[in-house]
């Protein structure tokens, strides 16, 4: 704060301040700027992991480490350097590499933290989402929201490695986290190519009658990659045909939507894939909340606070709090991501500051 | 009302009932009954059109009859004959038989009365909604949310005939509507197999980015066939293999959905189809709101009120509000239905009455 | 429609013409116009009905018009001139002048439609909903929500005659009314001066935790003129202050409300208090959905459609669908307003235009 | 996680967990139990602190720590003894003590962290919200929700304090707060008893019309004593007379709420105030999320964890998350109380387990 009226060296402010630690006390004038900064003032700040090196380390702890209760999962978290000692990609979401070897599975549990698996390459593992077996292969998006029971195995031979994201930073920090070990093994080991899930709701524009009821997590717990691509594909074609579609110019995006409401898939996580043209460049965009990203293919470079990253298929990045981020493209290139923005909108906070955009 | 305590013929109530009718006042004394039945009591009685006769008319229509500017369409509208000379399908619904000649085109127009199109046979023509072309063909629903611009045209040489469905009724007794004349032709004569709309939106669970705000009327303007036969097979396969699928055994059905909310395709008007497998009945059930359906494949029979008909392909009938409807299927039986239900869930009048379940 | 090309007296088209009557079908293209007007063109009249007028006519009912089970109300209906033979005041409400004498009761029902009671003068019955006893005095207005049980009593000896609105015509034109017979007395004859609704409810800003859920309809049954002339006059201070507060210059209005949800008071029935200025004057409106006002104190115009009517304490009009109205006060100028506009703005229909405003 | 397969010292599995801190990598298998625990396991510890003390250390802050710019406010918050050297009442919840002396001003500025202040003696304070000056007095909550301007002046020569109650840990630990300065004076240096937001929303059940928007923050930004008062002693009255109106035998409470919604007064914090009559108990509770607590009147015990804690007038104790708690009344016992459950349920974590009561 500012001048104290009374030397600081004086007796009575010596006890008073003694006092406020005695008590379980603390002033707010001494933290004042710290606890409300001018700005988001994250600890957490922006860092690039290459897929190459958490491959090799993924794949060393799969001949290395069992996998089993207790542990549950091969997982290697991704920590934020701004963050160390806590295992947490931003301040909200957790990112990790999970590595399934052959024939190898990752018991059932059920925890109130949301998760989704991301693929980046490979196939062959199951997630197994109450009860229901859901395969996983290159591109494709797969949900186990809160307290949904869900087991992964292998039904090849081969290992595989995907992208897990979670809101365990998030449920850590509220204590809102419930747990319960479900079966050693999957409950059902079928490998079939599409789950009941799809089969139900993957359908566009079309609901069950029989399931009439919202849920505020996604019933459709797979989204394929061949929707996905598809739905890019269109959006820059309609950008060809001078129709509105693309967020801008050379920019195609899709968000992952819960069909019972037509909100996020989860309500703590958004999850969205965009996809640049060859040379295509984004506007800088700086907003609340936090976010990680993965190059799913093409080569282009991400501007994070100003320094520029090359980053490549499989590549992660973090962009935490009002942290300006921008894109550019050197082939056609495309990322998934996902963020804590329903968090920060659902609770008022939302700012978006885009380059050359007024507020 | 009760019996008078005074005289009924006494000169000074005479006086009193000429004093009404003279001020523009009713006694609800003597309209209590008939304004509040103990049940919904509606004017229209449950009916059946036969699809060869409707189709008869259609044909001659075209012969006889053109299409253009002022009469708008060559719709011919199924009238209630609980309703006669109002062009009332149900209380609230319209519905009709539309009508286009090889190269024929139906003039641009919009209204606030929404709209939609239901193909039980044929293709070749395109309805232009806010300048995108929608193919129509077999099984298809195409919508025209209130307020679009839209025109229809024949881009073959062979006529088509489709079902047309409004809320035209709702909005003139309610007094919402406005109308206003559009372009004398189609404004995009271009006959895609694909609508933009459907390239934005008709990718299971994804939404394009560049269009966040929800919408009270689905943007997604064509539900293909293909989905919707894909879902209700699902359905009765998951069924098969003893996962709650269906609304009851035998028994598959859909609802068309607006992606951004989840909820109906438009705010007056739901559509839905269903499925039975040869063999199977529903329950007899009785809802507040009135519906039409439309034979789309197969052979059965519904009951309605109690008296059975046999129906097939192209057959419409109504339900009104209340009245007791069942369905049964001598081969596999597939209908399209329209109702008025989101107006009576949205108001709060929804009650169902389901045979054997306890309410 | 536009000229035939077939001559219109050919032998095919008289057929085809009998052939539409003879199997309940009506063609689109002569009746287009009449359903799909270029604006709202209501068949209901802007209209006024004179208090004192209805007061002899409703005194007169008492003596001649026993009240009782069957008839159930002594209520005399508004009939708008433009719907002869309905006993409807506009398309979609019903408004009436309830009367009841000393030591009279109205025994008890419930039925689907919702209803208030507004009291411009008097006081001593009370009205009990679902068992709770609820004063009614002049300025009150309460309400008796969908399938709530009411009966009215008069404690006095004393006549009293208050207005009645409810759906009614809205609940029959899509058939949605259910009816209960309950007690033949009402089931608490007790005659607080605050009911228990309020006691549990009319404290600002605060809901009890013992009543989490939120309602479609107010549970809030009676809000009091107290409050409703606070919250006026205080707008009008502020509006003194240079603060916004009141709608237009001079003119103060507020809502009743719903406090679990902050919307309407019932789903389908809008309910305002307005008051205007001595010398004040309204900008003219047009709105989709149909209105009823009372006069409550003071004296002024009101200009519907152009024709200007001289209106005071008690008087009530009806104001059709995009009919023009505005209002201008002789004296400070207090009156009470019902509409659908609930129906309308759940359905997407809603529009407004407002001289010298831009839509 | 369970037994390695290699020999624990090996090499390699050095080499591995080198890697993942060399990386910025962590092993969820080693942290999945902290991470995710079987129920939540709260770092931060239920606590008391005594409101003669706090008064004590306020007061002679008062006479040593002046109040301007920079620190802005002489608050001195709670620090839970679980969560040391962060100044957090709860994870998400921070709450202090507030003193102003005499004719001092805290100078206006506005942040993105929702706000409130709880009176639980004196007055003569006005904090002045948006320019609009709020008087606080004994009982009252004042709120100063996100991103509103807001300062305090003292009109009196008589010092005065308060609680204060924000959501800065929330804020911080996701990012999401703005901060800026306003003017050094408050902008409205009146002393109305009333203050404008109250004369436009304190109106049971009534809104204004010119303010028809909802907000997701209640723009009745001071409810009063008085009405709390008569809320929570007219709850009493009904369940005497046998009427279903307490939240269990004895406990009365009310919810503050957003009139435009009938949700919570702000997007993450919850406002409650709860009367036991003299020798009630309530069944303990475990709710997901945090609270505090502060004695407004009376006096009784708080079973916190199992551990009993006398409380008097202006105590203050937290609940973390999942503890166990439970009141008891030596005399009639008021209490006020503030949580976090909007973001609990918003977001879908929310859980409460009642003693005696099966989930």
């Amino acid at each position: 704060m500012q001048e104290m009226t009374s030397d600081v060296d004086s007796p009575e402010l010596a006890q008073l301040y003694q006092d406020f630690r005695d008590h379980d006390l603390a002033p707010l004038w001494t933290q004042r700027e710290d606890l409300q900064p001018l700005t988001p003032s994250p600890a957490a700040v922006p860092h690039v992991w290459r897929w190459t090196r958490l491959l090799d380390i993924a794949e060393r702890s799969g001949r290395l480490v069992p996998v089993g209760r207790g542990g549950e999962r091969r997982a290697i978290g991704l920590v934020n350097p701004g963050l160390p000692g806590t295992g947490y990609a931003t301040p909200t979401l957790w990112a990790a590499i999970q590595y399934l070897g052959g024939h190898e599975t990752a018991p059932e549990h059920r925890h109130s933290q949301n998760a989704f698996r991301f693929v980046v390459e490979g196939e062959g593992v199951w997630t197994v989402v109450n009860g229901d077996p859901v395969a996983m292969r290159r591109g494709d998006l797969l949900l186990t929201p809160g307290w949904h029971f869900h087991g992964h195995h292998n039904d090849t031979d081969r290992p595989m490695a995907w992208l897990d994201g979670l809101d365990i930073p998030f449920a850590a920090k509220t204590d809102v986290g419930f747990f319960e070990y479900g079966s050693d093994r999957v409950t059902d080991e079928a490998s079939p190519s599409v789950s009941r899930a799809e089969r139900l709701w993957a359908h566009p524009g079309l609901r069950p009658v029989s399931v009439l009821d919202d849920s505020n997590s996604s019933p459709l717990t797979a989204y394929r990659w061949e929707h996905t691509d598809a739905a890019l594909t269109e959006q820059l074609l309609l950008e060809d045909e001078g129709q509105p579609a693309t967020v801008e110019q050379g920019h195609a995006a899709v968000r992952y939507s819960n069909p019972t409401t037509g909100g996020d898939v989860m309500p703590t996580i958004r999850c969205e894939f965009h996809r640049l043209r060859d040379g295509a460049r984004t506007r800088a965009r700086q907003e609340v909340g936090s976010s990680v990203w993965q190059v799913f293919d093409g080569a282009g470079h991400v501007t994070l606070d100003g320094v520029d990253h090359a980053v490549t298929k499989g590549d992660l990045f973090v962009v935490p709090s009002w942290i300006s981020w921008s894109l550019s493209a050197r082939t056609s290139f495309d990322l998934f991501r996902f963020s804590d923005a329903p968090v920060i909108e659902r609770l008022g906070f939302a700012r978006t500051l885009i380059e050359g955009v007024s507020r």
